[in-house]
């Protein structure tokens, strides 16, 4: 799949407000409650990486969750990336 | 932990009315829209459970989740798990 | 998929030694030394089936887990849940 | 708790083999055959955290895991995060 240029990335952006362009990936930053709650959003994204086989880097400090998303194939964001990003989002 | 008597437990049941006795324990069922969804909540059981050093059973159906708490070493139903069915209906 | 008969399941089951035949489910029991060990287990349960889309049946007991495979639309076992105990084994 | 010294910081990695110390937090990184392995550690670290009240810091990169290990409300590493390493490296 090949990588998005920055325009593509721009736009698709516009579409997934939560999500800004950071170090190259899709980057979406969500708080929780607590831990508990913050794992339990971590699950859900593990369950999905494994679905659709695309694995978003994943931090975690305490009640607060980083996902980035990046084709490492393909140096970039693609379109897969734009449609985790969405379904992330979705959850 | 004394196990509560029948009348307690019935007492018990009328603040936490998604439960109910069956087989001696308290008992719920949940359905959530999808597996994924249905495991982020086993998640959250298992962090509570955890947590507080008291595990109920729980059998996974699908999108479907049944908990079951008892208190092996009372005999029965205890303050444990009335507070435990508290600490789960506020999940 | 269709149903395997029982001659066809018995077959199966040569090779799947911890596995058995009950209630029409290829069932499995396990136990871990203690309740988190168990649950990282059922993580991993839970990831496989995501990802091939086949969900076992998934009883949680403390340390103790049984998993039963059945395909409800084929109305008992298939070739299908044979492979899913071949991979639950291989974990 | 109070923050351990740098020399007490020093003698305990002696015995923490695994660990180093990294932008002030006791650091490790695994890395496991796949992404589903790696997430079944991550379950167990959150079990864990959870039980000992005591959560660290978790990136997930696909099949790799860095767990960084601080006492914020120390300012540095204590004793707790020594324990709790060990506690780790003991799954």
């Amino acid at each position: 799949m090949a990588r998005l240029s920055d325009a593509a990335i721009q736009d698709a952006l516009r579409t997934l407000r939560e999500w800004r362009l950071e170090n190259g990936a899709l980057t979406r930053d969500s708080t929780f409650p607590d831990f508990a709650a913050a794992f339990a959003f971590v699950t859900r994204l593990a369950l999905l990486a494994e679905r659709s086989d695309h694995h978003p880097d994943i931090d975690i400090r305490y009640n607060k969750v980083r996902v980035a998303l990046l084709s490492h194939d393909a140096g970039g964001v693609t379109e897969r990336d734009v449609k985790a990003a969405g379904a992330i989002s979705a959850l």
